[in-house]
């Protein structure tokens, strides 16, 4: 039988949290290798608040959970301040890792409006 | 600056895990809502293992891990063991879930090879 | 070296989160096994969620992550609402997992107040 | 009911694995505070794997899992990587984690054996 993602019912939630995860696991790797490694502390550590935020909502998501709202609420404050952060860097993983959480965060945001 | 997964290194093998998770979360979910749940518990069960080891492939993949390799191996393994308890049971759901196992084992061999 | 989880900042948090998540996965497992299991399906979904959660918060705890008072609020939310759940099952699985659950939702809240 | 931990099959390498989690999350949030962040930056990436598989194993061996001798394999050979590189640096966080780690490998070896 052929597997669909879009047979999930927040296929597109969980596909944007999916692709903000991914980001921002390779964006915390990439500024470890930056030059100014200190310049990116805080934005490594985001990255990895990030990640793991959008891989629970993913599940969450995907289970159709009770919490899934709450969580979603939750998933898109940590994506904001992710994408914050990421803007100040000029790396292209740092600004293509803030294209993917304002875009997860709008998508959670949805999700629990 | 547009978002793409593909820049990823993996970025096949990746989306073969996060595909896999969600359509695994998804198969437990709805295996809890099947008349005889007693019969689905084993694949609930595998559901849950096999979620959990592809979302920490997928993360340890986009982080270019150095045990993205041994991590890809076990995930294979544990995917190909759901596909075989999700292919014992008729549930539309069960038959999707085992298609995705089966691709996310493939992919991971690959990525592994 | 001797390692001590008491040097952590949020210890007493930290083992609160580990305890629930480990007895929450425990319940699961353990629910899946008994006589009546539809009847424990909600539990079951409850579990996972907090389990996942726990982890999550564990993690963000030990890491000091300036998310960790939001991350420990919904915690304690999805804790009492998976008490709630345990509570209503005299199986010592759920019994023991809603002490757990209770315990760790007090741990959150006090770490977020 | 009152909770213990010791109820769980596998409770020794449960709490091994959440502590040698919860370490390496304390240490790689430590390690990019460190002057010469760039000298840590393997660390940190290894810190993060093995914190995500010790997890991922506290939580398959609390559902009693089919796949934990498997992945208690992998989590061993993760964390005596860990241990490996952690020992390269004198700073107390790393000793301690490298402490972390070799316990975490040795009740993992033993549980697998």
């Amino acid at each position: 039988m052929e597997v669909s993602m879009s047979t999930l019912k927040y296929a597109d939630c969980i596909a944007a949290c999916n692709e903000c995860a991914d980001i921002c696991d390779y964006c915390a790797t990439s500024c470890l290798k930056e030059d100014n490694v200190a310049m990116m502390a805080r934005c490594i550590r985001t990255d990895m608040d990030c990640a793991a935020l959008c891989r629970l909502a993913a599940g969450a998501l995907a289970r159709e959970s009770e919490h899934a709202v709450a969580i979603c609420q939750l998933c898109a404050q940590v994506c904001e301040a992710c994408a914050e952060e990421c803007e100040k860097h000029d790396h292209d993983h740092c600004q293509r890792c803030a294209t993917a959480c304002r875009r997860c965060a709008e998508a959670c945001q949805k999700m629990a409006a």
